[in-house]
């Protein structure tokens, strides 16, 4: 298989971590992309319409995007079970996976009004949406510390989440009141898959 | 269950349509929501940390936010098929899924540039990367209409994404130049579940 990536990309960080813990990083081939919101990487283009990362390329040709459907792909491939099965347990982990990445797609949008447009076209107001979708996640996460089960699509997902507000949004202090998320955190960042990706 | 909705939220139809689908629509009690990236609707807020449309909430009081998650959710508890099982055609179910949404993410953000934020702080470079990947996902769509299967959560996002780009996105003209794709929408807007929603 052969992988669209980017060093930095959150949701190339979750497909990867994915791929350690199921034992399937080395069977992966990284390729090297410069997608981009605005000027688009016509090699990912090529292989997948939406131009993004991560892309996975299947041996049989197909590309598929998008962090959710690898990680669901890559887990039936091994035999896994990050993702359990249909019941409670695979509902709470898919809406941990959603509200995870809804961090994701939030952090990455203030990030994009950033760097993506001239200072003059930004929107502080979209900008702060953006933070409050953030800020009541984690408020959220705070609270469901307990009840997190061990290593699923979910806590793989939130995990990504908050490596990447520690990479780009350090400032935002998320630890601050938060000691139980904090701390699972740095439990979670132990494991192998975790650290060969930071 | 209770249902936070919209009148014309396309990840909203997406479940309603795997509702109707699947028998499930009358047991779906729909809220009124206000949902915005900037203002939020603070009894959305109260059910999930998402704050967004669609939030399903399930008879035991758990909060599930994302289409993807409760059209599943849906599925399972119907007994349905509307979600392969794991095997090629759930991959290929998924990725379509994970395209049309894409363009609706890509659509809603146009719009949000044209209707949530001052006109000086608008970017045609922004809204031109959007619309780039919308445009280059229906032209894969085109080439894909003899391969889609019948009824299951990838055609039913298709449908859904092609509906709001008429509703919102007239001027766009996407049939033009997709012949198959245009025939297929129209074929597919016949049924019941469609017509329920539109």
């Amino acid at each position: 298989m052969k992988l669209f990536h980017s060093p930095t990309s959150p949701f190339v960080r979750k497909v990867m971590v994915t791929a350690h813990e199921l034992g399937l990083a080395e069977r992966i081939e990284r390729l090297p992309s410069a997608v981009h919101p605005v000027t688009r990487d016509g090699q990912v283009l090529a292989a997948h319409p939406l131009a993004q990362v991560p892309t996975l390329i299947l041996d049989g040709g197909e590309a598929i995007a998008d962090s959710r459907v690898i990680c669901e792909y890559l887990d039936a491939l091994a035999g896994g079970q990050l993702f359990p099965a249909p019941g409670a347990a695979r509902w709470a982990a898919l809406n941990l996976q959603s509200t995870a990445d809804a961090v994701l797609d939030a952090a990455l949008l203030i990030r994009y009004e950033l760097t993506a447009r001239a200072e003059s076209e930004r929107s502080q107001a979209w900008m702060d949406g953006q933070g409050a979708k953030i800020a009541s996640a984690l408020d959220w996460f705070e609270t469901q510390v307990g009840a997190l089960g061990g290593v699923d699509v979910g806590t793989i997902a939130l995990a990504c989440a908050l490596g990447y507000l520690d990479l780009r949004f350090a400032d935002l202090g998320w630890r601050e009141g938060r000691p139980n998320l904090a701390a699972w955190l740095a439990d979670f960042s132990e494991r192998a898959s975790m650290r060969a990706t930071a």
